[in-house]
């Protein structure tokens, strides 16, 4: 589970790492079906696109098993102990659904402006890890993000109210631009299951989805503990308030839940 | 530079073929200094977002010298001559920006459904060839293709007025999720000079460009001569009425071009 040198000189340049099918086909269909079971009830955590579809379902772990248990899974929560150096709580928990047809953008921006501004957290001692619940493909909306632009600290950025139904701190055409003439623009995609991390300063979007396919991805959001925020001013199912520091399940933490699901499909 | 067996059976199976890098990088850049050009003079043919950047130039071959000549390629009149049968005449010709930042959507649609209903096009005995002036990735908004869904004929569409500053015949969600569901959803990328032909019954769309990087694509619309269309609603420049069979330029047309720029460029 623990990063080799080659992953960790990567990702100090880039600001994240992919590794497509880190999670089988079984463990992502499982967690897909309860991302379907998450959206469909009727709960203050489940955020929606104007349209009326579900675009986030916020903090799933405190009201799913499945997500319960993603939480503390080794893969993802080993990894990033190793590169905060030190025991992580969960900052946030989200499911982005990008649903086919009307999943809105996700505008350019850093998730740590939006810590830092909303949430006070000290420094960028945060990261996310994502995992694919669909294939994601050019088609779908994909992850974008700028290689090595988390190098560029906190960039200035204002707070968008509008564009869509989630407010959020979005970087100028400008300084996208600039980062992007030296860094690019990359599109990491591959199947259900893979996963993602990336720094809580690297700069990144997402289009709309106007596929007739989904594009469901959970990030985790993880924060060093003694990093925890200072500021409660956001929801605390949006930005959690329990520092606790996790403590890593078993690698098939996620069986039992797979063949509980294919008993009842049978 | 024509198709083999194995080529025309994969048309046929999936209504398009991708070539990339078909065409030099040089003969790329070259065209598209001249869509620059293009992009920035006031003309009727030059149709702008919403936000005022360029959406599509029509008519290019008929007032820029680098368009007149693709518009003739044999790299591009060839293939589709051999697979409609016969001579063939330009019915559209359209370089589209997909700028970066703006570059608005495309909504699902197929290119016959507007020039039957518009132009009055007796047979889909038409297609296009497109080649990319940029390098087109999954960030900058790829064309979206729904293979195979060029056999389900001219399917039902509705007169979308409003969605763009385009008017187009598009598709519903049910038709599309309906094709998809049978072929897939593909998006064709590759470095600028690649080269794209696609059944004018072929369901395609693209997402907005969302990304610091433009996508500017050339497509030319050939008919077969025979079939040329009967209604004249639309603007000349939009739906020629120009019969003439294209006769091909030698291979190397677009090299004294590429050389004049580079001399200039010294």
């Amino acid at each position: 589970m623990r990063l080799n040198e080659t992953e960790l000189k990567r990702f100090d340049e880039d600001g994240y790492l992919f590794f497509p099918g880190k999670f089988t086909p079984a463990e992502a269909a499982m967690l897909k079906r309860e991302a379907e079971t998450v959206y469909a009830t009727d709960r203050k955590e489940v955020w929606r696109e104007s349209s009326g579809v579900a675009r986030t379902a916020f903090a799933a772990h405190t009201y799913n098993e499945g997500f319960r248990r993603l939480g503390a899974h080794p893969r993802l929560i080993e990894p990033v102990r190793q590169l905060l150096g030190g025991e992580v709580y969960m900052h946030q928990y989200k499911v982005n659904a990008k649903a086919a047809f009307d999943g809105d953008v996700w505008q350019w921006h850093q998730d740590y402006g939006t810590w830092k501004r909303d949430d006070e957290m000290p420094e960028p001692r945060a990261m996310n890890i994502a995992v694919f619940l669909d294939d994601v493909t050019a088609a779908n909306g994909p992850l974008l993000f700028i290689p090595g632009s988390h190098k560029a600290g906190v960039v200035a950025a204002g707070h968008d109210l509008a564009t869509t139904s989630y407010p959020l701190w979005t970087l100028d055409r400008a300084t996208v631009t600039e980062l992007a003439e030296r860094g690019g623009c990359v599109a990491p995609t591959g199947p259900a299951g893979s996963m993602l991390m990336f720094s809580s300063l690297l700069v990144h979007a997402s289009p709309p989805n106007i596929s007739p396919f989904g594009r469901t991805i959970v990030y985790l959001s993880l924060c060093e503990v003694e990093n925890h925020i200072r500021a409660f001013r956001r929801e605390p199912w949006i930005a959690h308030r329990d520092f606790t520091p996790i403590t890593p399940l078993a690698d098939d933490c996620l069986d039992e839940l797979v063949a509980g699901q294919a008993v009842a499909a049978e």
